[in-house]
């Protein structure tokens, strides 16, 4: 069921403790929504947790650095920022089919939650759960803000992209004059910032990007060879994203990422108007038009094959 | 003499024809200011026209590709984003010495005009020309809103860095709600789109980058030659000098680029607390807190030389 703000709130209000899920491969909005909510529910005087498939990227430690909660038997299941069970990864099996809450921004959501707080187009989580905060009248602490702030930031590649709202440049515009963030800070740390394997990485980008379908299609692909090679984590990629659809013609950019198991994780972009959510879609995936996720199985040269396959099917 | 937005309004609103100056290497913000204001004359009856020391460059294409008006010998001379004369090139012998109205967002302008609207807190001088417009009741057209965010978004850094304001967001949520100005777009002309030159060139980055000063200071230096051999102009390297201090420990950063008579024009970058406007005002330069810039004559070592000297002092 598709609930409102002030359904959201009587839930919230009513709810007696929570467990917060975030997605596997966790970013700054996630993160921003699980860890500004558990202040918000702080203020209401409701103990909560949040809790991640993965552990959370050292560079939001200035978030995460007071702690998830301590661990609990939770009467309430709250997710934040997942479409789909399948983003929660071990917390699937847990919590998945018990999900009583569920904000969320992305207009793929499966409404696998009992109620669901969708605004599909908001620019972030976070943009939802300041207004849903501000909607309650409930106080926002300066953490509070720096964790939805960075949500924000993050999820428009700092209020760049399309997905990019008025009532985000609103929100930063609030949290800059009321709460006294220090937004150029976090900005450093989420985009200008990174390791020396990671400035070495990006001077390979030429050699790792490749052209397909006329250059209308770019392809970055990282193995896990290449990221022991280069000394970085799967995470420092994240950022990496963007830069798959930096030449003019690239209409859709694509970041293969290795994990782990071998799997493909895949980040789409698109430049102009195409959308790769819907293509994401056919095969599995899901997100936004201008930024989309799957996972593809088998080896790169396959895997590749099969996602131009499905790019040019979009593109015709 | 400093004036506000009540006698800018007069002098606008009784000038009969303008000369609108833009300092020399412009940037998003001088262009986006000087065309801005051109159509915010047009609305009063006002002929005017922009002039620069330098050609604009083709990515601007978007905001001059409708002309900067037609020659004619002009009663009024107004500059935007100039602190001092010096950045006015061959226009500073022309019309330098009798600049009746300056609008500017430089602490470090040198009040050499007339009159002179100096918002010193103000992200851009596109956000004070955005509230002139506001405060004069004069209509604001699409070209004019979309010549306004790109002053402001470039001049940020799309609003990632300290000399944002919240007043910077607001103007940005407004342009969006009211004109429709294709944001993301222009966004990603100013941040993401790169020729193929640059692409190679930023592969070259970690190599041309050297750290002195126990890494504290870092300097990327781009020699003529080395432009030519990339095939790249001079103003294709305007957005690299926020690389010089993508490295966590880094304090300043400095992009020094030889123009074509040999004299480098050097770009600071601050990353954390080092006000860099002060150490380029010892040495002939000026500008902002966290960016700021000037010249340096001499061959390269001798100039790379000079500057760390600079900054060794101003660290101590």
């Amino acid at each position: 069921m598709f609930i409102g703000f002030a359904e959201a709130e009587t839930f919230l209000r009513n709810c007696k403790d929570a467990v917060i899920i975030t997605h596997r491969n966790p970013d700054g909005d996630c993160i921003g929504a699980g860890f500004g909510l558990k202040d918000i529910l702080e203020q209401l005087g409701v103990r909560s947790r949040v809790v991640c498939h993965d552990g959370f990227p050292a560079r939001y430690a200035f978030l995460t650095e007071n702690g998830a909660g301590e661990d609990f038997e939770p009467e309430t299941i709250i997710a934040v920022d997942i479409a789909d069970t399948k983003l929660m990864g071990k917390y699937e099996e847990i919590y998945g089919g018990r999900v009583q809450l569920c904000i969320d921004h992305h207009i793929s959501n499966k409404a696998y939650a009992d109620k669901t707080l969708l605004r599909g187009d908001a620019t972030a989580a976070c943009e939802i759960i300041y207004d849903l905060a501000v909607y309650m009248g409930v106080k926002i602490t300066r953490h509070c803000a720096m964790c939805l702030y960075t949500g924000i930031a993050t999820d428009s590649g700092c209020f760049k992209y399309d997905c990019t709202t008025p009532r985000a440049h609103e929100i930063a515009a609030e949290m800059m004059r009321r709460y006294d963030i220090n937004f150029a800070r976090i900005n450093r740390y989420m985009f200008d910032v990174k390791s020396e394997g990671r400035m070495k990485l990006e001077s390979r980008i030429n050699e790792l990007m490749e052209l397909y379908l006329d250059g209308k299609l770019a392809i970055i692909a990282v193995t896990q060879d290449m990221m022991k090679e280069m000394g970085i984590e799967m995470e420092e990629l994240e950022g990496f994203a963007p830069l798959t659809i930096q030449l003019e013609n690239t209409e859709v950019g694509i970041l293969m990422r290795e994990r782990p198991d071998g799997v493909f994780k895949c980040s789409f972009r698109s430049a102009y108007d195409v959308n790769v959510s819907a293509i994401c879609q056919t095969i599995g995936g899901g997100g936004h038009a201008k930024a989309a996720g799957c996972t593809v199985e088998g080896d790169l040269e396959s895997a590749k094959k099969f996602l131009i396959g499905a790019v040019e099917r979009a593109l015709n």
